[in-house]
């Protein structure tokens, strides 16, 4: 089954700001959480506030509607991102099969400590143990078991301290999901707390059975990445050379299309040009940047303007952040949209149904229908290539193997020592992981740049991952040139030494590229690192979470993920909350009682810097006495003593 | 986790019709299906009609947001029943392991007819054949088969017929779920067919691993249901009894409680009561009456009801349809509303964890403070006791099991003759499966009621599970002794025929009660049972589904399992549809060359009758030639004659 809906002949076309213009006003109900369609009796609007109805028809509070909302929003995020390693996980039991030409184990170290990690014998052939690791994956999508396998990547003193409140995901995170769906069905859990806590098990399903499952498995298949240098921005299309972007979120296919966009590179030059110029957009970008050196073109948000530069050639994608506006800008450009994942269709693509086990072929036919397009190009618009001049060095692939490496050689005894002194002396005013999107409704106030050089100007070390990775780059962050300029005296100090310590000519860059989205797992690895060294459980630690221009679901769960490890968490725009003083309440407070994470929502970003601040310090005081808080103060008022 | 949100002394009570008035006018967008809350851009508000965005912010289309919509709707439906089913299926295992003591198999005939039928050997000890069988359904929610085991019980030829389209559930139910939810995320699949397809999916889901897997697993361990007669409506209350109504879905705990109200009838005399009365509200209800004579006291829309009566000394609910306005009106009222699912907390509730292993002590709890709360009736309540006096004699428990067998009676060659020919004949001019809630936007204009008297008048069979089969109680359509005053002349005379054939005193009753919601299965077992004794496919035979006050997301996906089968599909009010033009032609007319099924949506019920004795008579036609539908318009001209 399949439809057409793409833009009419002469129809305009709109870029993502504009049609954000004509959604205003938005709707209060949907924003402030109180819209209820759950049921056919409704829709209701319900608040505490002045406005709407204080119960829906079948008496739902705004809490019960409020938390069930958030609830699905999480449950959808961890229904994505578990998917994500299912398939991931697939190709590693394939793997261990022998069944696959196309994939191999790239880092065998990595496979045999997940293994050990998850308690499984790391020891025998690779492929054994590939297979062992990947069964132990598929069982997270097993019910019936005792719980998820994946949670053994978890913090234990933070696992303990759930598990003592009865917190815990169903061990199998495709019944997390549904659960979750049944749960907040008309007239059954409507409880907001216990709704809350459903979403928090929903969130560590995302991070242990999506998040931290999918990287692990991609780094044993395509390698555990190590700091790299590329280029981000549009400025890295070429006019004279087949642009093929990959769109998209899963290596499984990209790492394919690297490969054969290598191989045809000849064919290229018989079509007429100098070569092929892959390049990454969104999560996909990321991967490829860490893994490949490949460029970072655009984040999501900027997908539709690479077709609109006349440059693009083809654009393949697999899953999540396709924005639909694609499909019309490119019928308007005659660039041509691959998809590629029989799950996700998009009108106006063309679909080729990649499958890894037809992966070689299915990888070929992608690049050669791009250099296709190429030779089309002249023929199929009327008007001139238009790349903007904008480039910007990057260097990504900051891994978690990579810093706990540089940590272990700065202090093999207690690698934790160095950071904690320094996040003592507030040298290191704490480790904020800012992750998520571009959202236009913040993007033309730069809420995320604005908020990271205040964070880092306070000695705030940022570790970024997804969108804000491409965000970061263009911006400049992601040059050690820029260490100097951008960090507070402190963290410029403890940037230069772990330069040292990892043999570099210059200090780290001033912001840590992480990854993809699901890169998330590497903060949360070292969370865990610094935690179980330190001795500290994670709640403890000057470490916070951002998201402060989210759009997709998937940045609810990854940031409710982050709370159920105790972590403070920004968000804006606004997480779906007004409607419920009770909801608001659990989420801003109680629930730092529960998992000791907490929320702050803030759309300004000097404010939101602020409370952050706040955040870090009331954690570094308990950690180290008001003394070192004390000390920060001081130094901040003489910072050129 | 749990939080306090109850009424305040003083606040005002108000009953669920109230409570619509009060959300009037609902909005528009919520109805249409143009909502789209998935994303942080958003809330945005499109159609195809006059006022709203034609695109979101993402660029979606008014086709990809409704089509999300109802995607989501139907998996949720489809979470439902599989965690239902999953949990009976959990019982039958540690059955077959010997692992409980309080539940058996009742009904060894279909534990074998079920595994001989899903392709198991079964022959041997019945324990061994529960294990086996148990062990298929729990393997439903294990991602990574082939298929569906409980597609088995699909009929054949329509299932070969989607097969040939591409139209089949993921091999896990949980994993269909969450293929939803990870499909309708922003930036994911977005072409309006392709995303209902996913729902047609889901729908399939459904209905066997979640319905049909239901009422089989249910039947085998508490018993096939006979016709029966018991009572309905609130006139069942007992002044003078202890009066202890068991809401929600789940025969798992409702059997149980039974079980022990029956033994603790000395308890509640000692206590000064009669007895204890045990009566059911929801599908709970039809469960109990259809195999325990227990009687039918409340539909969901009426469970606030049957609290401000003042009889009720405690409602004991699992799962589903429990309105969380029971929770303030039990405070007000000081009656006990017991919660026993660890993942279903209602406010105001009393939470008593019931599990399989230790269901005798935990139901002797239930019914213990059940007679606790009666001996405190006086002191709770300062207002006299007000049971309404309208109770009707109903047959139920008309199974699928029982009308194969009446049928194979009237003409054991082949059964499924005398039906065909009275289809032909047009004295059966159709069977409509009537089916899910009863919605305060069409209960005060009594549309089920009118839908089925049309029906019954023009010879069409109405067969009814959940609330309908309250609404019909009450109305006094499941008593035989309404036969020859509701039916056309050629459907009294079947009901006659089928009466004997049953070697019952009189006819048939003229709606036919055939259970809970999860037991929409028997319907669907009727026509399979049908379409292969007669060899018409499903999607020829002239019958229909109607939802006429449909309320949960449950009866979305349960009327999208009937369009997979090829039926017409009538609900009220309106799918949430009307905003995208793509949407509303696929689900009305393109979906018939797919499945057969389509979607008619009137809420006039005079009308409704209309459109569905035209949909019958269409597919009559087809089967039989326009001469059978010309001799019934004979007949209905002179119905004298």
């Amino acid at each position: 089954m399949s439809s057409q809906e793409t833009p009419q002949d002469g129809e305009e076309y709109q870029l993502p700001e504009e049609r954000l213009e004509e959604s205003q006003p938005q709707c209060p109900f949907g924003k402030g959480g109180g819209c209820c369609r759950i049921c056919y009796m409704g829709p209701c609007r319900v608040t505490d506030g002045p406005r709407g109805m204080d119960k829906g028809v079948c008496g739902a509070t705004p809490g019960t509607v409020v938390a069930r909302n958030l609830y699905r929003e999480i449950a959808a995020g961890a229904a994505s991102h578990a998917d994500h390693a299912r398939e991931v996980a697939e190709v590693l039991e394939a793997i261990g099969e022998g069944e696959l030409s196309a994939y191999q184990v790239r880092d065998e170290e990595k496979l045999r400590s997940v293994a050990a990690d998850l308690g499984l014998d790391p020891e025998g052939e690779v492929q054994t143990v590939a297979k062992r690791v990947a069964e132990a994956a598929l069982a997270d999508f097993q019910e019936g078991g005792d719980t998820l396998n994946w949670l053994d990547r978890m913090p234990d003193e933070q696992r303990e301290f759930l598990d003592e409140q009865g917190i815990e995901p169903q061990p199998s995170a495709d019944q997390e999901v549904a659960r979750a769906m049944h749960r907040t069905t008309q007239g059954n859990d409507a409880d907001p707390a216990h709704i809350l806590q459903g979403g928090i098990e929903a969130g560590l399903a995302d991070g242990y059975a999506g998040l931290t499952m999918g990287t692990d498995l991609q780094d044993v298949i395509f390698g555990t990445p190590q700091p790299v240098t590329t280029e981000a921005n549009l400025g890295t299309l070429k006019e004279d050379h087949v642009n093929l972007a990959v769109h998209g979120h899963s290596p499984v296919l990209s790492e394919m299309v690297v490969k054969y966009a290598d191989e045809l590179e000849e064919a290229a030059k018989e079509a007429g040009a100098e070569g092929i110029n892959l390049v990454g957009i969104c999560c996909t970008g990321n991967e490829l940047a860490e893994r490949e050196e490949i460029p970072l073109a655009a984040h999501s948000t900027q997908a539709e303007l690479a077709v609109t530069t006349g440059a693009l050639d083809a654009m393949v994608a697999d899953i999540q952040c396709i924005w639909p506006g694609i499909g019309d800008v490119m019928e308007c450009h005659h660039t041509k949209l691959l998809t590629t994942t029989d799950y996700v269709q998009i009108p106006g693509a063309e679909h080729i149904s990649f499958d890894p086990e037809t992966a070689a072929e299915d990888a070929e036919e992608i690049v050669r229908r791009a250099i296709a397009a190429y030779e089309d190009r002249e023929s199929r618009q009327s008007y001139e290539v238009e790349i903007p001049d904008e480039k910007t060095e990057a260097v990504v692939g900051v891994s978690d193997d990579f810093v706990l490496d540089v940590l272990s050689n700065a202090d093999p005894e207690n690698p934790a020592r160095p950071v904690v002194e320094a996040m003592e002396s507030g040298d290191l005013r704490g480790i904020v992981g800012i992750v998520g999107c571009p959202n236009p409704k913040l993007r033309t106030a730069e809420m995320t740049e604005r908020l990271i050089e205040d964070l880092l100007a306070a000695n705030v070390l940022p570790v970024v991952t997804g969108c804000i990775g491409h965000i970061t780059a263009q911006a400049g962050y992601l040059d050690p040139g820029m260490t100097d300029e951008l960090a507070g005296d402190g963290l410029a100090e403890v940037l230069h030494a772990l330069g040292d310590a990892a043999g570099l000519d210059g200090p780290l860059p001033p912001v840590w590229h992480m990854g993809s989205c699901v890169d998330n797992s590497r903060i949360g690895n070292v969370v865990r690192a610094l935690s179980e060294a330190a001795d500290v459980p994670t709640r403890d630690l000057p470490v916070a979470a951002s998201a402060p221009e989210l759009i997709a679901e998937k940045a609810v769960s990854i940031g409710t993920w982050a709370l159920a490890l105790g972590l403070p968490l920004h968000t804006a725009p606004d997480l779906r909350i007004e409607h419920s003083e009770t909801v608001s309440e659990i989420m801003t407070e109680d629930l730092e009682d529960i998992t000791g994470g907490y929320l702050i929502q803030e759309e300004n970003p000097e404010m939101a810097a602020d409370e952050l601040l706040a955040a870090l310090d009331d954690r570094r005081a308990d950690l180290f006495g008001e003394e070192a808080i004390d000390r920060h103060e001081r130094e901040a008022a003489a910072p050129e003593s």
